[in-house]
């Protein structure tokens, strides 16, 4: 467990997706964050005080966490002096960058010199098996996406909050560094060693009992070909009974790529096509529509996309999860 | 470079398969092959002369190699003393192992006490970005897989000593630890940080010369539920332009699972529709048929296969190639 509050680091916050570990431990556990940390040159903040180590110190936050992208996955030399200066000010810190904040010596040095924590949340100390495909018992539920950062961990964890709220025995399972900081648990999978993809998520979802749900947290795209491989992985793994598709209507194409998005309609063909390996049974029960940056009311939409595919289209955010929840029932 | 000539290390040798990676070494590099360690109890052996860690240093031998799989992935207490024992004897190793040896404490020591080398060949200094996905000059060949252990890397080695001898611009490459030792470049794919698998593949296979061959050893199966991540991941970063699809046609189910075996022309498809993301003018130009366990003709087989999906069948091993470079020479 990582000691709270926590002081949230956004650096220079170059675009609002760059900031989306802050802004989702804020958005779900915004009683663990009391400020932010951010350099003049920050275009994105969280609505947050803005204050430096000694004010965060005082007001009694114990842990300054990451809350955004490194560019080219490099530590700059910036960073490294900011996060030296916060372990000095007697700030623990968290990470879930893929560079261990152990491995970097004068980080290391700093933390041991001022009796600090390091928590480097994309890394776990678990051995895995490859995965072995074998039916377990229980349900699942998997968000997927047309694209990266379109809101499947927001869907899973408003999925596993309306079925919360509905008697449902669920639990989230958290598969990015964002999650395992909002969950206190799960794995980081885009940092598993590829061989053991799909085994580390039959270890993250095992046998259960039959009516137990996991929501399982999507990572990435079956059409990105960044991160396709851990899609496929993660799909296979989970054995998904159900799969939500998860869309950003205003996205033109993928994120950090030159590659056109997949329409809806082959994101859920696809997965529905690839997840029967390991759950021949694997069904598409909703679309999730980001709708957070549309300029026009997104209702006319949501009726669209619900009509062409035949299951609810809903904003998880903002939308009543009833039809989503009736669904649910009758797996 | 490793220090040769080797001695192969086969343990207790369980299956034909387990010792893949000694078998490989020895097929495509007998020079460098001396003789073979292996214990009384192993099933399968090599063709070669099994000499005790003495004979081996009076013999002028180097390095010894793991050759061999270990069970589960935990290196048993008698395979950590027999490692020992050849380092205390003077020998070089060498390991594709999931765990390095220079992890291993005691063997760490015994490596420094006698100033021998230690090689994790699966293991690599090198810093990834994630796949681009952009369109890179020269070209490249990708073998993939019905199944896991069915060709792939001997297919890829059959072809471009064929493509040598036909005056291409043409180089192997290696993306398991066995191709690693043999070809002495490459990856090890399968341990790469899972974030990283189609940018790895970017890296090893870059651009070229418009007439330059790269041609990629695959990995796994996409219809593997333990590996297809990674097999997408070599698929969409290799941006291939052919494939040949690797077959063994005896293999009941899938190695290590119980899931079935795919048709090959379910194969085909499959890679051709998931390759096209990062190449639209991938095309399957040949099925290597793996015959080393038929009972019967092949040949017979062989013609069915082409017949039926209208592209060569060949056994890499013991046909003439000239159809695939026939093919080859068009695109």
């Amino acid at each position: 467990m990582i000691p709270k509050p926590y002081l949230l680091f956004i650096g220079e916050a170059p675009d609002e997706l760059a900031i989306k570990t802050a802004s989702g431990v804020y958005e779900w556990r915004p009683e663990w964050c009391a400020a932010q940390y951010a350099y003049s040159e920050a275009k994105f903040h969280l609505d947050l005080p803005i204050i430096d180590f000694e004010t965060a110190t005082a007001k009694g936050i114990k842990t300054m966490v990451i809350g955004v992208v490194n560019a080219g996955g490099i530590m700059s030399e910036k960073w490294k002096q900011t996060i030296i200066k916060a372990i000095q000010s007697g700030l623990n810190i968290a990470s879930g960058m893929h560079t261990r904040l152990k491995d970097i010596p004068e980080i290391k040095d700093a933390a041991e010199r001022n009796d600090i924590s390091l928590f480097d949340l994309r890394f776990n100390e678990q051995t895995f098996s490859t995965g072995k495909g074998i039916k377990r018992s229980g349900k699942r539920l998997l968000t997927v996406g047309t694209d990266c950062s379109v809101g499947k961990k927001y869907t899973a964890l408003a999925i596993e909050k309306a079925m919360l709220d509905n008697g449902f025995d669920v639990e989230f399972k958290a598969t990015g560094q964002t999650g395992v900081l909002i969950a206190e648990q799960g794995i980081a999978i885009d940092a598993i060693v590829s061989d053991f993809i799909s085994g580390a998520v039959e270890w993250l979802t095992p046998d259960n009992k039959l009516n137990h749900w996991d929501i399982v947290e999507g990572q990435g795209s079956l059409f990105h070909p960044s991160f396709a491989g851990v899609s496929l992985g993660l799909l296979h793994g989970s054995q998904a009974d159900a799969i939500i598709v998860c869309h950003e209507p205003t996205r033109k194409n993928m994120r950090g790529v030159e590659t056109p998005l997949p329409s809806i309609k082959d994101c859920i063909d696809e997965n529905i096509r690839l997840g029967k390996l390991t759950n021949p049974n694997i069904q598409c029960i909703g679309i999730a529509l980001n709708t957070s940056n549309m300029s026009t009311d997104p209702e006319e939409l949501k009726n669209e996309i619900s009509k062409l595919h035949g299951v609810p289209c809903f904003d998880p955010l903002k939308d009543d999860l009833s039809n989503i929840i009736v669904k649910l029932k009758s797996i």
